[in-house]
């Protein structure tokens, strides 16, 4: 049983208008990109088409966007091809706390490669510290990162801010705007960033394919090289149908933006206004002002109870929802933007998010409500914790 | 216009059968496969079946499939990914001149960070030089590889010999399979190799969708590195429609291998003896023992004239054909391949892929021979060089 699906930060349903964009691609239109014929030519121009959708609905020049494979390649390559090309510069590179574990993990890659990284904290709600930022950079700094939207606790950051400390210094400043690519309208002449990684799938594109804004005049090395692709930036046959379906979801969801922000917002916002209400003993995580979080977002800790038995439950009840970022997930680890904004770890182990979409209707979202409660209650129930709050809360 | 499509071997039609299995995925099993709930369970279920079809189909255990973008990250990530895990064993490197740019451009960004390359040669056929190759084994090697098949003139190389070769040495072997998965019964324990790259899209699945083979036990570094997606070898979200239809192109294809085999190798024998008898001053480049070819495969260089010429006028008629490798399209120089089975520049610059396809038919073979022949006969009409050819043979 799937009916209830709240889980739109993991991914997102193909639009049927996108699958309908893709197909010819698939099946007429199929040339290589590279071919010198009218196959090839046909794909080449929707790729070209594709690109200048993209670039144009964020702000960008046609040949500023690299498709990838995805937000995960876009990530790795913009800290490794920066590492690579700057290494003569500096080994000094800055990232947030909060980022997401493409970054994070790569980070430590290349820390045992000989660069070095600083992590810079965050407040409670989430936002960086940006004091703490532009203390860290030093004169070896070759880049500065920071996520344009949290994909756990919603918390839009600074950019612009960002951007603008890395520039005083001299130094780079690339954004993952995966989690925010489609629901925000993200313009990267605005935010003023050098590099901005996104991806198809989070606003109803196909999965497996992304890009990275590499501003004009950015030196970077390669992820995957090979043929003469993205003006040999990236080697590999292009993803017609996939760049052809990126384009079009991002058309429709920039088309529809406002009507979807509303939308989602208001699910959104009655269900915390719910649970907050009707559930003690819940702590609600990331901004408590809705203008600086996505708006399709939102997460709670359980307090006495594991995310993941919540979970399960709801996912009995049919009704999928996350216990942490999807990619993170196979791990028992508490979430480390939890950590990084001061949930206590016991806490955070009883944390689950929720993120609503399009698809999603009030009823499902007040059927949810109920269901979460009979959960936690059945749940708190169980829990020696529970009975024993009163002296932990003692303690 | 565009009608005949004789280009197979830079991509080909997504096979209906093929996107009929991918459309649940995009548009209700449409989960992230990490994911903890209904929805995702049914999507990690999929590429649960998809890697265990892989799998089957050539020879490997399940978890030796590690799902990629497609065969140029497979190729980069078998080179890196051995260069970073082995490098305090060695830094020398062994591959042949005939090698995919994929693999020859990441060999010389190695050569950058400190790496050394051996490139084996071929013999006039385009086979490998096993003495040449076992020669060039140091006590430094890591890594020996070959292509399984040539994409330019179809030569299918001895990978078990360069197998037992590299193994004799305790070197691993790779070999890049993407261009002959689909065509041949690849079977990695007969072939004895440690890792191998095939791509999608190459026997009528989807692009931007690979697989990397690693053998159990062998040490290999990430390229792409994010959540625990891969067994954490490869993150980034599963591209699950394009993974079930990498299995279902697969399952197709060697459930039909020997009816496609013999319908398209008796294409080409047609076009290949047509040609060699009507039309003057040929050169056919590749195996002449046709077992020993891929079987779509035909090249020819045509003397006294420009392949890109043949190219254009063929494409005016509506024939689709490449002057070499899609990939390396865009650069005007001549065909690496070429150059190494010792075709001479000025006529390798005269050089034409041919590569048939299921779809094709004799009826195709027969109108493009007859419209190949006007068009070789007219450019060599104009050609100052074809007029001096008898001085051009007495030099």
């Amino acid at each position: 049983m799937k009916e209830i699906y709240l889980d739109h930060a993991a991914t997102t349903k193909l639009d049927e208008r996108v699958l309908e964009k893709m197909t010819p691609y698939f099946l007429n239109d199929y040339g290589n990109a590279n071919s010198q014929h009218g196959f090839g030519r046909a794909a080449q121009q929707a790729v070209d088409e594709a690109r200048d959708t993209i670039a144009g609905l964020i702000g960008a020049k046609a040949s500023e966007i690299y498709f990838t494979s995805g937000g995960t390649e876009s990530d790795n390559w913009a800290l490794r091809g920066v590492a690579s090309a700057l290494k003569d510069k500096g080994n000094h590179l800055i990232i947030s706390k909060i980022e997401h574990a493409a970054m994070l993990s790569t980070a430590k890659e290349l820390e045992k490669e000989g660069f070095e990284f600083s992590y810079i904290g965050v407040d409670s709600e989430g936002f960086i510290d940006l004091d703490e930022l532009e203390k860290a950079i030093r004169p070896t700094t070759i880049l500065v990162s920071c996520m344009l939207a949290n994909n756990e606790i919603g918390t839009i950051e600074p950019i612009k801010e960002v951007a603008e400390i890395a520039h005083r210094h001299g130094v780079l400043c690339f954004t993952d705007a995966v989690q925010a690519m489609g629901a925000l309208d993200v313009n990267v002449t605005d935010l003023g960033v050098d590099m901005m990684s996104f991806s198809a799938h989070k606003f109803n594109g196909p999965k497996g394919v992304g890009a990275l804004y590499i501003k004009t005049g950015v030196k970077i090395g390669r992820l995957i090289s090979g043929g003469h692709q993205e003006r040999t930036r990236r080697g590999g046959t292009t993803n017609v149908p996939g760049v052809v379906g990126f384009a079009e979801a991002l058309k429709l969801a920039k088309a529809e933006l406002k009507e979807n922000y509303d939308y989602v917002a208001n699910l959104r916002n009655r269900f915390v206004n719910r649970v907050k209400t009707e559930i003690p003993f819940v702590k609600f995580n990331g901004p408590e002002d809705f203008s600086r979080r996505l708006p399709n977002n939102a997460d709670f800790s359980f307090e006495y109870i594991e995310g993941e038995s919540i979970l399960f439950s709801l996912d009995l009840a049919g009704i999928a929802v996350s216990s942490g970022s999807a990619c993170s997930s196979g791990s028992l680890d508490p979430s480390h933007v939890l950590l990084a904004i001061g949930v206590p770890e016991e806490i955070a182990h009883g944390s689950i998010r929720f993120t609503f979409g399009k698809e999603n209707t009030m009823e499902e979202v007040d059927y949810t409500v109920d269901t979460l409660k009979e959960i936690v209650t059945r749940l708190r129930a169980m829990s020696p914790l529970f009975d024993l709050k009163g002296d932990i809360k003692d303690v």
